[in-house]
């Protein structure tokens, strides 16, 4: 019998864990839930048991695991070592270490979620048959992560792949959650679309179907109302459209990947978003008909399991 | 004796060849005209011929030889083959196919120029001694390469590194070389950067050292004067230093190297320069103190043959 990987999906809510054949086959997926007090010290151990619980009932034991990936909410160093996972109160500490500690000394591996989503979509996901994938995940935030060669590009000091916050828009007022003033984030977010909305609402006298919203109108809300034609909520998404196609295009400058996969919440929109964004993208690029496309992730919420159980076969 | 390597990049005027040995030592380098007649037909053959009789003198035979890395001014794909390169006049070929057929079979890997030219700064110039390195090319125009894991990112449709056409500026009415409007290069190339100063010169009534050049003026010219102290040279400088740093600053939030290195004529105003670009960098990337430096390239025009040499390393 092939060995098996586990992924794990580390976040503020729930830890989310998926049982996989090393082809991608995904077995069996459960998810516990993430105690986060005293600085989430049970997280690792409630993990451990639960995936010796669930071993168990499939008649496996940790000598049939090829190992466990594991995707965090934060920066992850090449070491598996941790400074800072706000969301679970963890600091300084070597998460992948504890883990395989827990678990026998199974081989654990780790890395950043945003960048481990991208590596799921790219094995079964919106980039799969691709090696080169750069995915932007629009979700409360902009999440990104570039995969050369069919490994993360994590960056010297953690920074690679955080395309939110790629600065892109001159005279923004309001400062982003990084410090800057105009990051993608800022715009191109689930939050960014909504603002976008409320700015243009307050900036122009025209009727809309937006303003039944008020300012408690989502992202939804505007994505809405532009596929229905309406010309405000229009004027908005090409605003987000223009930002989001710059983002690209600057990033097809630097590693000029086979393809782009849009996830997160706002994706929801589908080929009328893309379609969007792609006649920007492509507007800003002039330099070569020949590039990467616009594809839309389709693994959802298990992108994080299905890459951190890829990151063990990297 | 341990095999040595050659190094060959590949221009419109001349071809420049380096003998290295294999922890980088230059050897010997010399030159032969790019004589590009009949579709550059003859450029291959000469440099082959021209190595055989350098390794003649240096008794030295093709057997010594570990293989001939070559930088070639236009994209190049990854098995070799060049669609166009305009300043040779070639078109679909395969260049470094042809040159090992004319040296009995030797192996020969080659790259863009500008990509080559990156690798050389890594192996021993500004970037010596890291693994990550995104270097940018400050002359008529602005060449790119990034670096990873010490290997080139050439993209997957070769447009990896081409710093010089990330869109930067809003509203340029100019175009750029490559059909887009407000690229990097419309700025912060050796062109940009005079034309900035022509702008600048025609918009202010200010006094200025800039003015005794006229519309003649150059880069090397606007840099003096700001270095001068002269205010509105300096105004240009802070304009040219905006966008440049913007452009790092993109490119840490995609791949966050180890460091950038900065070469081109126009580096020759060395710190003076970077200076002025890290602070702009350093503001538009608040999200971590921790990322890279910017160094000053240091190989000059011979940053092609040492990178097409250590091509033959990876």
């Amino acid at each position: 019998m092939e060995k098996k990987c586990i992924g794990v999906d580390v976040g503020g809510t729930t830890v989310k864990i998926g049982l996989f054949e090393p082809q991608g086959t995904l077995l069996r997926k459960w998810e516990i839930p993430s105690r986060k007090e005293e600085n989430g010290r049970f997280i690792l151990p409630d993990t451990a048991q639960s995936i010796r619980r669930v071993l168990e009932e499939e008649k496996l034991s940790l000598a049939d695991i090829e190992g466990v990936g594991m995707g965090l909410p934060g920066p992850v160093l090449p070491d598996g070592f941790v400074e800072l996972c706000v969301n679970l109160g963890w600091r300084n500490m070597n998460a992948q270490e504890i883990l395989s500690g827990l678990l026998d000394g199974v081989k654990v591996c780790s890395a950043n979620d945003a960048n481990v989503a991208a590596l799921g979509e790219m094995w079964q996901g919106g980039g799969k048959g691709y090696r080169n994938l750069v995915m932007v995940t629009l979700g409360t935030g902009v999440g990104g992560g570039v995969i050369l060669d069919q490994k993360i590009v994590a960056g010297s000091h953690g920074l690679g792949g955080e395309i939110g916050h790629i600065h892109i828009r001159e005279g923004e007022k309001e400062a982003c959650n990084c410090g800057g003033h105009g990051c993608v984030e800022q715009v191109a977010s689930a939050t960014g679309i909504a603002r976008e909305a409320r700015r243009a609402m307050a900036a122009s006298q025209a009727d809309s179907l937006m303003r039944r919203f008020g300012d408690s109108i989502t992202a939804r809300d505007v994505l809405d109302a532009a596929k229905a034609g309406d010309a405000l909520a229009l004027e908005v998404m090409e605003t987000v459209s223009y930002y989001l196609g710059w983002a690209l295009a600057i990033v097809t400058m630097t590693v000029d990947p086979d393809i782009f996969v849009i996830g997160g919440g706002v994706s929801r929109a589908g080929t009328f978003l893309t379609d969007m964004v792609e006649r920007q993208y492509r507007k800003l690029t002039p330099i070569s008909e020949n590039k990467a496309g616009i594809a839309l992730a389709t693994l959802g919420n298990d992108a994080g399991i299905y890459g951190a159980a890829r990151l063990i076969l990297s």
